[in-house]
């Protein structure tokens, strides 16, 4: 089958044997993918990656029950033990001995075939085009800022980097009535949130210390600086993004704020296909390109343009 | 009167004037008076602040409502404008245009008399010594623990840092019932909890990932990034110290692993006196040394000495 292979430097591999089957999973085969943030740190190494890329996916059932042959599944990218404290309280994301589809030990989903455990798959409705289902696990990942903070339609919450994670902070927080501000640099991105009706702002324009939650989708020292002038004494800092090395953070001002900072990380698939099927959420506007897995190294390319929105490879 | 002040360095001023009282304010005579590791920090320039410093204290009433006059009192040192948000919420400690006492903007307690606004002011219990009373500000400051995250019997807690505020922390955690363990380096701090019946242990002792709580007392990035190791994913750090500068912290893992991270500061002074009187709290073993005002800077001089704990002014 085609993959996208990283080991020190990516490649296009055009016939990698097929995955073999292990204990509960299902074989998928590949329909389209999205290239995320952290594909691109993968490459740059950060998590010490080796093999097949790709979490963001949507598929069909191949091999597994039969009623399931045939049908479009999305799928969690967290592979737990089953044994563990967290996998026993139903928090596989947080396993002790965790995989990650396409980051940690596990092959991703830049391929044609994809070997998942059947725990982790959701079926797609059919109102839910492949374009959309796609944005599956971001928009979960973006959901997420609901289970790690209690959000009210009281509050001023400014999003720091609007880039493709950010875009859908913003548009998932906009549904909870909240007075939604997303911190932009470029036009492109003031653009698309005009288009949604949230509102956006330069740094400068914002008054410091006003806001109740602040979310960082940056994954850079500065962006953490910004949230904390940004956020209010006894406020939210949502984390959104991994962090390049150890930077700078001036925890006196959390400590003496009262301030929060909550790490946030994957989330609800039901609810992201709820919000996908009701079509509350606008992917196509994100979509910046399509390739096929062939041209997967100038998808890369493409995804790593500054200002760059989603990237999709087909199969 | 005499008081030590801060300008540039610390002095002990044998006639400074007396304050004067202005809008709601009560004239107390100051009767013992705690050094506070802020304090050691204020000399040290990190705060920008010149005058009277102080801010642990237990006083007389000398001016004041009639009733009061004679009695006992300590103070909170937060003293807010009374107008801004957090004033009208009920929270002074976060005002907008807050003073402090002895620390920001407004004259301290290590000095005869303090002029202080009346609604700072909490009646001491008959039973409650001066040499107890005199820790209800940093007593009431590890009991803010509580109101920062919910602690639960069934957790395992980790205090970083067995210091004059760790090891106040440590005693208010253990009413909890929950598991308790603090994380020391010297025989003394041991000693110390060991007396109070609460397990204490050193970092390399201890498993990574496995506390629900760590609150990190130390005021280090060090402190922090050990917290960083103990704290299990989705736990809390609890912050309750200031930091030196901007530390390096490593937001990746505090993202990955959801960890929250929360700023803690001043707290309850009536549920710290009803623990005082209660005898519920060991303050007595907390207490190094005794010096009179006049001798205030060889005071300083021992509350800075390694793995010192309280010293305290007399007047």
């Amino acid at each position: 089958m085609r993959a996208l292979v990283f080991d020190d430097k990516l490649q296009f591999v055009p016939d990698i044997s097929l995955p073999e089957l292990t204990g509960a999973q299902w074989l998928l085969k590949i329909r389209r993918a999205g290239i995320c943030n952290t594909d691109l740190e993968l490459i740059d190494g950060m998590y010490n990656f080796s093999g097949i890329l790709g979490h963001e996916f949507v598929a069909e059932v191949v091999e597994g029950a039969p009623e399931w042959v045939g049908k479009p599944v999305v799928g969690e990218i967290n592979v737990g033990c089953g044994e563990c404290d967290f996998c026993q309280k139903g928090i596989p994301s947080q396993c002790r001995d965790r995989k990650a589809v396409g980051i940690h030990t596990h092959p991703g989903a830049f391929a044609d075939y994809l070997a998942l455990t059947e725990r982790n798959l959701h079926a797609v409705p059919p109102n839910i085009a492949d374009d959309a289902a796609v944005f599956t696990e971001p928009l979960a990942a973006a959901l997420e800022v609901l289970e790690s903070t209690h959000i009210s339609p009281q509050q001023r919450i400014i999003v720091v980097g609007v880039g493709k994670l950010g875009a859908l902070v913003t548009q998932v927080l906009k549904l909870s009535g909240a007075g939604v501000i997303g911190l932009v640099r470029r036009e492109k991105q003031a653009q698309l949130l005009d288009n949604w009706g949230i509102a956006s702002a330069a740094y400068e324009e914002l008054p410091k210390q006003r806001a109740q939650v602040v979310v960082d989708c940056t994954g850079t020292a500065e962006g953490f600086a910004i949230a904390l002038d940004l956020v209010e004494a006894r406020g939210t800092i949502v984390l959104k993004s991994t962090y390049k090395g150890k930077p700078q953070a001036d925890l006196t001002q959390v400590a003496v704020r009262e301030i929060r900072v909550v790490g946030s990380r994957c989330g609800s698939f039901d609810g992201a296909l709820r919000l996908l099927a009701a079509g509350l959420i606008d992917t196509q506007s994100l979509v910046d390109a399509h390739y096929p897995i062939e041209q997967g190294l100038e998808a890369f390319q493409a995804a790593k343009q500054p200002g760059a929105m989603k990237v999709l490879l087909d199969f």
